[in-house]
């Protein structure tokens, strides 16, 4: 059905961009933390950003700029400080973060976006940053996309990378992406940045209106809507350099578009989901028989942010009374006596009455799912992601340094699968998550201090 | 400045009031696990209950009896099974336990109320309910007060119990609760059970209204109204044995009976936010400066719920840009400029700005106000609460079994108060938590496997 295919090359992946990620000594622990993306032309840009109160410099930034204009020609990313609850300090840092990186470019400083991730209420370490751009320019490639990925995270075990290509008007066109998550991916817990280039010629209008569709079925299914980070960002350039024709109303080719994006957007949301902090697997809700796709969406992402619901997955135990009492609460009324929930294909409950179900069947589903995506850091305790250049975990009692390229895994081919019916309507959608362990609040306790 | 007096009894200090707490064997500790608590005349009722769309049965129950007529006799409450989830059968086994009830104490199955916690999806055990009853009407008695408060709980480390007493009309007027929560007490986490007695002679419609407004300032600051359990109930009775003049609309009176009943839910409710499934510490969350009292309190709220402040609280860990992020995310409109936070005394930000706290000082607070509250229990992994007779912890790796009475805390004295102000509007509310420990994650990862 997919009329795509995956390729190499991440945001690198579409013609003319260029990425790089460099050591700028943001970070206490001297792993990389300032990425940036360039495409070689103007780009249309498209942005969808937090709804807190409490904001980023960075995203007002942006705001501002793309409410201005609709193109870009390079997203600046530091990770260290998330420049967030920073006052007007931070927003004149974020200004003139953008004015030394068009320096450095030669070109104008509002084709220049921004984001941050990091500790809240910490300043951009303008020092490093200042002797850190004209090395991240100067290092700029078009192979440059995995280490931009590597810089742009925090606690995140992995990168997460993702490119694909179609054929428009019989040329190809290339999405790629990247992105960096952690936290328990619920939506108070973590930055979310996702950045996104393209090599289609678009209209700025449905660029943007794609964009906002693709994040509603992938990002916001993680992260939800009006409950959000301080510095949640999802931006999506496109540079029109496949030259094909210019894409300006929905018909065949914007459907194609829009489709790979939002696959694009899907596969990174899972990824974020699947490498929450402490996370032993991922866990894919599915909503069917709501009164609209809002809905359905709605409580799919009720049950896959349930605590009890992650406590359980994490104790591999069918609690199927936890998944009903979360997609009872999720403010979308239903009729109890038409609710039915799955466990893969192990049907717990059936029109509002509980099924005298294979409990050590389901269980088993359960740890094989979990163990056909496992990590190789699964079971052990990471004691340390940030203040090493290795990972250092915990094997049985003994610290062991991990290579962060091993602990590379099957991101998102076996999750665990809740399906749940809620009537006869039509409305259906996903939401993804992670199970919640000891570890998540490990590295919660011990973040800053 | 109160107008009161703590005595003891809890639902006993009121007059004409009996209960009692016995074990009929629906727990497979063993443990205690049906109360029942019994006016001697007909009681003004007034209820409030989860608005999930998953519902227990008695729930339903409790709501058709309440709309249909407002005064009961009896309360009957078991723990082990939350009889929710269970369809059709689920109400007919309610049905069954009021009419068996009403046989035993004589009344019309009309004047029973019902109340159950435990696991979703689990029926009653009815053969157990159905010996139990006599047993639990024999044991009636004008001290059962903690028996019942110990029946009613399941994770619950420590009963939950408090009585008060005013003057009316120159006579005293007394009001008791108990209740039971954990779990991680944000709402959709724990079953939230309260049973309120009191002796005042008042009107149903004005009882009702006192009792939906101190639900709003209490219960529902720890456990969001729309975002509750399958089986969240609160409900009040009030007798008029205390032979006062009948309190038919607001007035002094009305606002004395109401104070009271206020500090009794607020008392309850903070308990239960102290014993939160592995919480360390009590967390109280105030907010000022809102433009309404409701927006204070949803602001309070999605502090005091947020993990990632929980998780800082248990790392003893000042981060109050966790503090900002989750006031942010509230869905109260405010401006980030005029956003002040205090931990204890030390001011963290003022006017959006930052500040260079002693970080030490307000590692200390968090020390020194959690260490105040501080449970013998605190820092050794409890093993099993629900089946033995005791609680079996682990010291250092030993493990140990734990008297349960002897781990009676002093519960609410000293919060860790965390302080925020929005603006310069009138609005102001509080709302309760505790820390998100290694233990939560531990109970209910384990819990019905």
């Amino acid at each position: 059905m997919a009329d795509w295919q995956m390729i190499t090359g991440g945001v690198t992946a579409p013609k003319g961009f260029r990425a790089a990620g460099i050591t700028a000594g943001l970070k206490p622990s001297g792993l990389p933390d300032l990425a940036l993306i360039v495409s070689d032309v103007d780009a249309i840009a498209a942005g969808v950003f937090t709804t807190s109160c409490v904001r980023a410099a960075c995203v007002d930034y942006c705001r501002q700029r793309l409410k201005a204009k609709h193109y870009a020609r390079a997203i600046l990313c530091n990770a260290g400080q998330a420049n967030a609850g920073t006052g007007q300090q931070g927003l004149e840092d974020a200004i003139e973060s953008a004015q030394l990186l068009a320096q450095a470019l030669e070109i104008s400083p509002n084709a220049v976006l921004l984001a941050s991730t990091g500790v809240i209420g910490q300043r951009i370490k303008m020092e490093g940053l200042r002797s850190g751009i004209p090395n991240v320019v100067a290092a700029l490639s078009e192979t440059g996309s995995d280490s931009a990925a590597k810089a742009i995270t925090t606690t995140d075990l992995v990168t997460k990378s993702i490119a694909l290509e179609t054929r428009i008007a019989d040329r190809p066109v290339r999405i790629g992406g990247i992105a960096k998550g952690s936290g328990m991916i619920h939506p108070n817990m973590a930055t979310m940045l996702a950045f996104i280039t393209c090599d289609a010629a678009v209209a700025p209008h449905l660029w943007q209106e794609m964009l906002h569709r693709a994040a509603d079925k992938s990002f916001n299914q993680i992260t939800v809507d009006g409950d959000t980070s301080t510095n949640d960002s999802l931006i999506a350039l496109a540079n029109g350099q496949s030259r094909t024709p210019v894409i300006t109303e929905m018909g065949p080719e914007a459907e194609k578009l829009e489709a790979m994006l939002t696959e694009v957007c899907t596969y990174l949301a899972q990824s974020i989901a699947r490498d929450g902090e402490g996370a032993t697997c991922l866990i894919e809700v599915q909503v069917t028989g709501a009164s609209s796709d809002s809905a359905a969406r709605q409580i799919a992402r009720t049950i896959a942010g349930s605590s009890l619901t992650k406590s359980a997955i994490f104790g591999r135990d069918p609690n199927w009374g936890r998944i009903a009492g979360a997609a009872g609460r999720a403010g979308v009324p239903f009729n109890q006596e038409e609710l039915s929930i799955w466990l893969g294909e192990f049907c717990l409950m059936e029109n509002g009455q509980p099924l005298a179900f294979d409990r050590a069947g389901a269980n088993a589903y359960l740890v094989q799912q979990a163990n056909a995506s496992i990590s190789p850091l699964a079971g052990k305790s990471v004691v340390s992601t940030e203040n090493s250049n290795e990972l250092l975990v915990l094997e049985g009692n003994y610290p062991t340094v991990f290579d962060r390229e091993a602990a590379s895994i099957q991101f998102v081919n076996h999750p665990v699968i809740i399906r749940v019916r809620v009537g006869e309507g039509s409305g259906q959608g996903k939401a993804w998550g992670c199970d919640l362990s000891y570890d998540y609040v490990k590295i919660n306790a011990e973040y800053t201090t």
